[in-house]
């Protein structure tokens, strides 16, 4: 299904709905509810049903929560939607600037005499609760559990997604569902756990070798599993969804009935092994103390793709690369101001979409021009829809579900003639792209260690960018997963077979945004003479593959490695895309990426 | 006092000594003691009647512990001491790889039946106790408070150190000691403690304008001090040091003798801030429950300087500057073969004496020529003084205490004509050290968030090195201070003012050292034409001006920016110290800073 650009908020339905929770309120005698926008698996992309936010409030962000209170309604936004939130919902709803504000403190000054507040204990993680009710320790406020009090008032709230499950073959998976379930419970015996539970949908489809469709963008199946320390693996899964599975699970999987999921949980020995940030407070409340915190069993080895994964998306790269390719020389001939970002999106997809491997995309296109381009999160629609102008450039970010791997890539182009300081802010942000591809790094270092040497061209210059310089990705799965991060946040030290991006980026606002990304996957260098002889190193391959745009290169500003670096990066994606494209395409490429 | 080369360790004093331990082991019903090098200051030069580890194992290494049972006797030392152990220690003694080997699994593995283990609570910092009880928790090995039994058996131990307190004018303090008590009880009362305990000589130095002379190479005198959330202080140190005070102490201050230090802290309210890392346990153990943790409230406030120690430091710098220009000047008409390292530490020495503003030398010079230059914290001795010959590399860590700042400096000379290898090592070395001292940052970030910048070059040709970048460096004060440093252990934030050694190096077991070292002070950036307008960043200015050995510098391998750094830094070393040094050292000066 072709990406849309609707606008599906509507400010005056808010209030009636906000009414009717109200009335929930009473009914409970409750003070407040927490409408979060989340499901029990808090993933990025929700199923219909768990719009909730969106349902009452109007707001459709990716991210934010609403603390509906007796007489005020706050709704939590980071700073990508503090201009966002105020057209989408009614006066009856207060934006409150999130994490500027925290909740336990907007909750300390709305209620200064105490209250109970409701929250639906599967929407919440559990170390959330823990880290709210510890904020909210000395004060009488209390967090209460209870039903979904917007799940009772939405009539028409859709079912739960029941979308068929497919096999992930071996050829893409390089690893038998009973190889990881093997490794993974020996990891759980040697750290004395019985079990583990595991809720976060991309590592159960990790974990089974098996992808779904509940959700939008993301090949996965909603779902809860027990991972026990004898191999054994209870998948808790509506069974209409696994009817269809043409190649059986392993025997030591045993599926059974979502509703099957608490009353198990009840019966298991400890320790078992929960991930705070991930698993719903209802799993931690049924545990209690045979609970023990640790992460997601599945994070880590899922993280660290095997020779298949990484050769599968090194191919759907190249596929991917082609359809982008295919896209820019197309771009290249169209006159400025004939074309608007959404022509541009949809384009974009349907270049993706000739090739018959395309699952999916892999998210909603980030199509901004000129000013747009400085909003970093940008998603168009129908109002901002803006047309590419002479002297814009064009932040163009997007990817690909294919069966052998994820895309994700950024690329930055220029609308007729570039403006001087355009040019030297791409260049810098080519640079601290480049810096960050040809890094070499001792064993051991996570993203936090090593994230500055891809921002230090734009920090010579007094400039840089309020995001993070990388995020994990996943093959044939979600686009952003962790552990692993280029960022100050991540503690996780980086390994061979991690796949992330590498997108630095600058946003001047009002005027021009700058992005450029590409996938790297890590992997043990090869010593080079000069090498200590006992020190082991990684570097990164990069995966991504399409032109650069050379009209936004200040040539003089560049090293000699830099350069070295660019050309060869262009020569390699002039052979490896070149004969994958139409032949007007492929003159195109020639030319974009002769070297500078 | 000029440094000596003397080997003072006696293998064979040990087991007698140790014999005389045991004795008491037995006397106390113990399985064993502790005996750290360490005082209760936790200082890293200590008096000579601190030197415990030293008189009973004959190790004397500047790190290290000693663990006494009944049947054997382990040596803790950490990998820069695993052949001088050896050398130093008697058979009765077992040197333990630490940290490889950590104290609680050694004494698990020694006493399988469990055991006392006695210590002395003023030589262990509180949270060291608190992480070796953990780590023995489930095991039946109890850490046990005790006299020190060494201090018992050691007849002729020195007494404490008792040398004379001076006023730090405030020329150079450029805050007045009741401004500090100031700012800093404010600080208290805002985080609800009404006191903090501060045992680290170099903070009670700066929080009164003192200074002293109880340890080597460091200007502090040993004391302890409470400072309330009214501002007043209690400063517990002998009435001798005190008397010749030419200017008094605050009112605010009340001197006390040390032996009312435990009692005064039986009568404080609480909550008492601590420091775990810095206060002795047996502060911890009187203040029991009124203990709350926090950092050493004079750490951060004297790791960012004010503009009179900037500008003092400059200065000391300046001088200290010339004195090494004299020295390499020297140095370079000394034909290879003819000078031992100790006769360069002490001709080194020499010029720095000259000036008669030099009060110390800051700490023992590093001088390793040749293979003894890859043992990072090589001390030379009359026992391994090594000529230095044609085709080595001499590396020269020092350092002055002057009135107005200390200074730390290394540079790494060819002797003769050096190797290919040697040269590329050295530009890329060259190369990290240029590359943070261009830094341009964000405020916000922590040593370890920017640390690979300076390591970059050396990555890039499979090479690294085993020591942080940098480390805080004190006023005249200590010349290692915390808490800031350029480590992959810090995680506090830059501040302008703060003082950092910038100091990336290499090292080839058994063929050469390479280390460069200028002190660099973070200070606020001025806004660049590019720069964000609502950025601020941080930058660095460099304090240390030496020439850095030109035949040693592979310039083809330099991008234009840095050979316009370096050519830049060296014409200010030829204006800036040009001037102070006499006519043949600045013919020679004018030579080696001459562009590239």
């Amino acid at each position: 299904m072709y990406q849309t650009f609707e606008v599906t908020a509507r400010p005056e339905q808010g209030p009636p709905r906000l009414a009717a929770l109200r009335e929930e309120l009473l009914r409970e005698g409750l003070d407040g509810f927490l409408v979060p926008r989340a499901d029990a698996h808090q993933g990025e992309y929700v199923a219909a049903r768990d719009e909730r936010l969106a349902w009452l409030t109007g707001f459709t962000g990716s991210a934010g929560f609403c603390a509906a209170l007796i007489n005020v309604a706050g709704v939590f936004i980071d700073g990508r939607y503090r201009t966002q939130v105020k057209a989408q919902v009614a006066d009856d709803y207060t934006p409150v600037p999130w994490p500027d504000v925290s909740l336990p403190q907007w909750l300390r000054e709305q209620l200064p005499e105490g209250g109970r507040i409701g929250f639906d204990p599967w929407l919440h993680a559990a170390g959330q609760i823990r880290s709210l009710e510890k904020e909210l320790d000395g004060s009488d406020i209390v967090l209460t559990r209870c039903d979904n009090l917007v799940d009772r008032i939405w009539q028409d709230q859709p079912s739960p997604p029941m979308q068929p499950v497919r096999n992930h073959p071996m050829e893409f998976a390089g690893e038998s569902a009973g190889d990881k379930a093997r490794r993974l419970a020996e990891d759980l015996r040697k750290n004395e756990h019985k079990a583990a539970v595991v809720t976060l949908p991309d590592s159960i489809m990790w974990l089974l070798n098996i992808r779904g469709s509940d959700v939008p963008r993301n090949p996965v199946a909603h779902g809860f599993a027990i991972l026990h320390d004898d191999e054994r693996i209870d998948l808790f899964m509506a069974p209409e969804k696994l009817n269809d599975l043409p190649e059986a699970l392993p025997k030591t999987v045993k599926p059974r009935p979502v509703d099957d999921f608490l009353p198990r949980l009840e019966t298991l020995e400890g320790p078992v092994r929960i991930d705070m940030v991930s698993v719903p407070q209802i799993v931690a409340d049924r545990l209690g103390s045979r609970a023990t915190e640790g992460p997601d069993p599945c994070a880590l080895p899922k993280a660290c793709k095997n020779s298949a994964e990484i050769e599968g998306s090194a191919e759907a790269h190249l596929r991917d690369g082609a359809a982008v390719v295919e896209f820019l020389a197309w771009l290249d001939v169209q006159p400025p101001g004939s074309l608007t970002e959404t022509q541009a999106v949809t384009r974009l997809e349907e270049c993706r979409r000739k090739d018959n491997a395309l699952q999916d995309i892999s998210f909603d296109t980030i199509a901004g021009t000129g000013a747009n381009g400085a909003i970093m999160h940008y998603r168009v629609t129908e109002e901002t829809d803006s047309r590419l102008e002479e002297g814009h450039l064009l932040v163009l970010d997007s990817g690909g579900q294919y069966l052998d791997g994820t895309t994700d890539i950024t690329r930055t182009i220029a609308i007729g003639e570039p403006g001087e300081e355009e040019c030297a802010a791409f260049t810098r942000v080519l640079q601290g792209m480049i810096a960050m591809s040809r890094l070499r790094w001792p064993n051991g270092l996570s993203g936090r260690e090593i994230e500055a040497i891809g921002r230090m061209p734009l920090w010579l210059a007094g400039q840089d960018f309020n995001h993070g310089l990388g995020h994990g990705v996943g093959t044939y799965l979600n686009v952003h997963e962790g552990p692993q991060r280029l960022a100050r946040t991540s503690n996780v030290p980086l390994e061979a077979g991690m796949i992330l991006s590498n997108e630095p980026g600058y946003y001047r606002e009002g005027a021009f945004g700058i992005r450029l990304e590409n996938l790297i996957v890590a992997e043990t260098a090869k010593p080079l003479p000069s090498s200590d002889p006992e020190r082991e190193m990684l570097c990164w391959r990069t995966l991504t593959f399409a032109p650069i745009d050379r009209r936004l290169i200040q040539t003089a500003l560049l090293t000699n490695d830099e350069r070295k670096w660019l050309n060869a990066y262009h020569q390699d994606v002039a052979e490896k895309i070149g004969p994958r494209v139409s032949p007007e395409a492929r003159l195109w490429l020639d030319a974009a990426t002769a070297p500078l």
